[in-house]
């Protein structure tokens, strides 16, 4: 199973491509969408949709999965970040691509079996699941691959559960 | 100069489509975009995108106005209304229709001269100006048009200000 996790935001979206391979976890590719500040909102989000809809249609994820936003003091950006999410959630519709979405605190506890786990034990976990010779950087990136982790560790759970062997 | 002013929403998108033709502003169309609760939030916003962009390309509106989201008490409510407006926003960008936002105190003071009017009172004061026999009914379509009308006076005021006699 092919995973792609997507880390929304305007300036930056990280994304991370994994694949669930048997009990083992491959990463595909990973990195950061990017768009300039001082471009229009409107011409940032559809540069969004856009490159988030050809790395879907290059790398054919099987689901993808997001982090739930949760209450942010900066309303404004929260606010900003919900609008580049529906963007890259309309582009995974589009494409039969289900998303699933995560609570910060299950990110961290999937991976580092502990809700309240900084985010630097959460990087660490997450890049040694994907056996990565160090942390991605930007935070957007390792963000990213944390919650295609999680999704994947949550898919094997469930298939598990369901008696399916699936690789 | 036709504009279309949009209510964002999930289950409910409100949308007033209106002429500013000299002093005189026109109804072309108003109404909702419904979708049915239950059905995916991911499949929502895609309706929410088509049903848009279906409207902009049948009435060709030269601008679209929106409302800029304030905070609300129920974050999780605004998030998704947030994330609607960005699908909303895109299909606009797609289309080369520039979105302005106003703030409910900018939509008040245009139409009422009050930026803490009461909403019945905006809804009165549109209904007036568009020469309407009654408030449209639900609330998100007569706050769609409210802020369509916001929308023309600003424009009007600007070409005024520019010395642009523009009709």
């Amino acid at each position: 199973m092919r995973v792609m996790g997507i880390d929304p935001g305007i300036a930056l979206v990280g994304f991370g491509i994994i694949d669930s391979i048997g009990n083992r976890l491959v990463p595909v590719q990973y990195g950061c969408i990017e768009t300039e500040a001082g471009t229009p909102h409107d011409i940032r989000l559809k540069q969004v949709y856009e490159a988030a809809g050809a790395l879907m249609d290059k790398y054919k994820p099987d689901a993808a999965a997001i982090e739930k936003l949760f209450f942010n003091r900066n309303v404004t950006t929260a606010f900003t970040v919900s609008e580049a999410r529906g963007v890259i959630v309309l582009a995974a519709a589009q494409r039969g691509i289900a998303v699933a979405e995560y609570t910060p605190m299950q990110v961290k506890q999937a991976i580092v079996g502990y809700g309240k786990a900084e985010k630097r034990q959460v990087q660490e976990m997450t890049r040694m699941f994907l056996n990565l010779p160090a942390v991605p950087k930007p935070d957007d990136t390792a963000d990213a691959l944390a919650v295609a982790v999680c999704h994947a560790h949550f898919a094997v759970l469930l298939n598990r559960m369901n008696g399916v062997n699936r690789t």
